[in-house]
């Protein structure tokens, strides 16, 4: 495995693989890989012969004060996780090599792009889709992988796949847990170990709201409340949002219906963490609406 | 030679003929193609061996005063014309074809598209810099063509291909103009019979600016001012903009040295048109610059 860091010498040698008629996976990261970036390069090293991991912490997607100068990078460590997933080449590029002086392009998805994470952080998305916008054209790959931790990421990448019609196919991949059930991040890393206990309410009350749902339930204000209720028994964790959106439209939803995200980004001290479910479909049991009487109880109706 | 209405064919189409190893050349258009239109395409079936015409008409790169309604069209005519040039392809797709309901993503160079026409028609390029992304990666041609009359256009699309790593090639051809000197422009036909007479004094003014500066002259104040002075005689035309800059900072100047742009937009009647001429060689007279004086006087220094 190789580590590239010039722009031209890497589309040298995907052109190469290219005419010898490979098929390019790609998986761009900012590094610190974990078993959840593993789980993508091995997917990619599957579906494809030849699999580039670009490492490279954007500095375009940060906010002046997020975590840009803390955020963890051991690029000997990503080279032997890349090794074993199967990766071919690591892209790790300067900042100088992604935006040289005087660069002023973007990329930029709309609408979708206001919510979630995109609420809490202005311009965030519009770095996203404008490194990886250039990171396609970099590695021009056959398919990209994305876990579905970003639910919202794979979403807007897909809207900006779709509008700008590029020709790369976009494989979202499921979230690796620890076995505790903490979603992985890189941002972990940064948590102490009280904080590490205390993150582990976010997947504990997504899986309370799984669980909520299988029985029935299909009102969103009183599954919010649930999820609300349980993350309060953690004091020093800040929610900064949870919502529950239908997955294809990204629209907030009243009542859950078809395939539903629910979604949650928390600060567990200084580290903000984000973690999510996907409920494919809720049709498996009888499903029910709670509703609110006029005296303030909650009553359950049947559909 | 065909015309393309879907994407998807389209891509299917050259696909095909990069397998047989085939260069794509393309040419750009909004359609009502003139011999500018033609050099451009004679020239793309020159350098390559599979030459795409796109026509279309992007409402994206209009303001809502301007003259998309009117903007001419006639798809018959173009297809002759692209025909005598070379081209294999007429790519001509709906409105909705490029732009699907829900479509949100833009492509947006900062900067230099702040000035000249940038200032004058706000998210005008954002309209171009969209739609011409959108067809690179659908046409994926090796080669682009387009002409210097839009010499801000030229030097946008070229920033963005660079910042965002794009694989084509622009290749930027001269201004075709009538034998009176009017430049060619699909517009030119909403000019009535006078006012087609009136819009000569474009281009007469920067060829008497050209001569000014091969006599020696080197400061911009002066050569804006004689243009000024020489449009002014023409009392139905209003000057948008004239500038002088420097053509590879893309910024205004005051002493002209290098390859300097002089740019104009004006509108004659109802009409919209601009015009350029773009120095290459201010040295070979002896330059000089003119200032002046405390009583108002101007007198030559040379350098």
């Amino acid at each position: 495995m190789k580590i590239i860091t010039s722009i031209d010498e890497l589309k040298t040698i995907i052109r190469k693989e290219k005419q010898n008629g490979k098929q390019i996976g790609f998986v761009p990261t900012m590094g610190y890989l974990h078993d959840g970036h593993l789980s993508l390069i091995e997917k990619a090293s599957i579906e494809n012969q030849f699999v580039v991991v670009s490492i490279f912490v954007n500095p375009t997607q940060f906010g002046i004060n997020e975590d840009f100068d803390v955020y963890p990078r051991d690029l000997e460590r990503d080279q032997k996780i890349a090794e074993t997933g199967g990766a071919n080449i690591i892209f790790h590029p300067t900042t100088k090599e992604m935006y040289p002086t005087g660069y002023s392009t973007y990329v930029e998805v709309e609408k979708i792009t206001e919510k979630l994470c995109g609420a809490s952080r202005p311009g965030h998305f519009r770095g996203v889709t404008t490194v990886v916008a250039k990171l396609f054209h970099i590695v021009t790959p056959h398919r990209a992988y994305f876990g579905l931790k970003d639910a919202q990421q794979v979403v807007v990448i897909q809207k900006m796949v779709r509008d700008l019609n590029m020709d790369v196919q976009i494989v979202p991949c499921p979230i690796v847990r620890e076995a505790d059930g903490l979603a992985m991040s890189s941002r972990n890393v940064n948590l102490s170990i009280q904080d590490r206990k205390s993150a582990l309410i976010l997947s504990k009350s997504l899986l309370r709201a799984k669980e909520i749902v299988v029985a029935g339930e299909r009102n969103a204000e009183i599954i919010l409340t649930q999820i609300k209720e349980i993350i309060a028994t953690e004091p020093t964790v800040t929610i900064d949002y949870i919502e529950i959106l239908d997955f294809e439209r990204f629209e907030k939803i009243d009542v859950l219906k078809g395939r539903v995200l629910i979604a949650i980004a928390a600060k567990i001290g200084k580290v903000r963490l984000i973690d999510n479910i996907i409920l494919e479909d809720l049709l498996y049991t009888t499903p029910f609406k709670s509703y609110q009487t006029n005296c303030g109880k909650y009553c359950r109706q049947n559909y």
